[in-house]
């Protein structure tokens, strides 16, 4: 490897992301995210979590829903084209540098911040918790702010709804350097995706599977037809010949988002709005379009879990990486706390 | 080993107990636990912890004052009798699992239920935190249960007041165990000290280092001198002819902890309760006392002091010890969850 090719590398970028294996991935992942992060792999270094700790956090009562979905969240990844030659795929339980950094990070920050935080403060009204919310809930911003530092990732790609994440871990990054008095941790930056979240077919905001909204990786030809057929679309489009309305129409919305020819969707939307093109005919399209890109990743997501001991050493093999580099950051941290003594 | 040696060996009751290293120990150790420690390592199995992830609790700011502690702490310990070849000491923050079982527990434990806990209540008062608790301060019994649990102790030493730690410690341990329908975690009783907390030579409820109420086990000669002067006694015996108080007395609250001969002390309460008695006298007879009682204690000590590599291996080797155990429980509880892959 010559010096110049080497400085590249050590020059790159690194991202740290992931996700919480509380059921497979679906098309609103697809679109957020994994298409991402298969362009990502290549020019940056990449680690990705399947975050079972954080998952735990709010299903403390019901353990056997995240180890249940552990396997078909790599074998997501695998399927959309995550390679993991290129990119670091671990899992957050198994690295205990991501505990043990949590534990230092809870004593920099109050309970009073954990509760101002707008995304936790959504999320426990969204999940119905009030003061009954677990520990482990109302600080999971800190374990993330240890995700990310244990990488020391420079990116982390979120939506605009997570943005107080980063801000939050900035914010540890900083007082825990001040108290320490050295640059140890270092700051990273939001990575703000591109592409709007992706609505469920009901057409509301979020793709929600245990709504039955989400049109998941693995689904059968079935599942996809009936979830096209059951699509929110213009509810005032009642004839044919009617004007119809794209925007807020979930099947322009799935268009934009999956259909290679830009130029056929851009007419098609035209042709909708002006009347003449019927629900039946869009839906079709649409469904056509899903089924052939969603084709090749259930059979590869098929082949790929069953051969589970395939994908466990997958994820083993990439945990492995992921302790050299979260143990690093961790004994810097401990020096720098003065408590590393063996 | 016969069988029946080797049987009577292992339902020895198991006991955890601990110390944060925030400063050198002291008389009120001394009495409180220390001694306690010496005689039970003989019957049983014991682990102390040297707490320095929990003194960071409400240290934050300051991990100098814990960092430069923590052999202090370990000198204390073998200076006053307490044998690392019968007695498991060891470092909190090298034991990953105590920090990945406080992990798992967070999301058994409200918010609400910690914010009622007694001892954290009178402790965020006592220390003047308000909203502004760190979350790691908050959150400290589940790391405490994390302890107990991570080496199945059954027997947990602990003063009264700190009772509700065991009751939140079984409570987590019950929950636990009813989420993995399994009975994977040991519940714990306390052991309450016999004796009552000593105070401080002031007089008030708790010898403290920072008020400079209490004498450390290496004080010096002088600063023992001094302090036994300075010591509370019954504010209205002005002359030594008047009869005075021994209830509140602090040089015999003293006397009563720390004098060998307790016939010779209660005559000399009974002297002075019908007068005829001075404080010069009596501080002088527990000055004696302490200096006879600290002086190989204080030389113990600073010999071990000048090996600290020797210091770091004692604590090394009982870390690897501890690291054994905990880690056989943090596997035990991960294979409960379903998350233990690999």
């Amino acid at each position: 490897m010559n010096w110049l090719y080497s400085r590249k590398l050590k020059m790159k970028e690194r991202i740290l992301t992931g996700d919480r294996p509380t059921g497979p991935l679906h098309l609103g992942h697809f679109v957020g995210s994994l298409q991402q992060r298969v362009t990502l792999q290549h020019s940056h270094d990449q680690t990705i979590l399947v975050a079972d700790l954080q998952a735990l956090t709010d299903n403390g009562q019901n353990p056997q829903k995240i180890s249940d979905n552990i396997l078909n969240v790599v074998a997501d990844y695998l399927a959309v084209g995550i390679d993991p030659e290129k990119t670091t795929i671990c899992l957050q339980s198994a690295l205990p540098a991501l505990s043990e950094l949590t534990m230092y990070y809870s004593n920099l920050v109050s309970i009073a911040r954990l509760e101002r935080n707008p995304t936790v403060k959504n999320e426990i009204h969204y999940r119905g918790f009030g003061k009954t919310i677990p520990a482990g809930f109302l600080t999971y911003p800190i374990s993330q702010a240890a995700d990310i530092t244990a990488f020391r990732a420079t990116q982390v790609p979120v939506g605009d709804d997570q943005l107080p994440m980063i801000e939050q871990t900035n914010e540890i990054v900083r007082r825990f350097n001040s108290v320490v008095h050295d640059q140890v941790l270092c700051e990273c930056r939001a990575m703000l995706s591109h592409f709007p979240r992706l609505p469920g077919i009901d057409g509301k905001a979020k793709m929600s599977k245990s709504l039955g909204t989400a049109i998941s990786l693995g689904a059968t030809a079935n599942e996809i037809r009936k979830a096209v057929k059951a699509m929110y679309t213009d509810p005032n489009h009642l004839r044919i010949d009617d004007p119809g309305q794209t925007e807020g129409n979930v099947v322009f919305t799935y268009l934009d988002a999956f259909h290679p020819d830009k130029t056929f969707v851009e007419e098609l939307k035209a042709h909708y709005r002006r009347g003449g093109l019927g629900d039946g005919k869009t839906k079709q399209i649409l469904e056509d379009c899903l089924q052939s890109m969603l084709d090749p990743i259930r059979a590869e997501r098929e082949r790929l879990l069953a051969d589970k001991a395939m994908l466990i050493e997958v994820l083993r093999a990439g945990t492995e990486k992921a302790n050299t580099v979260s143990q690093g950051v961790l004994l810097d941290v401990k020096r720098a706390l003065g408590i590393a003594l063996f």
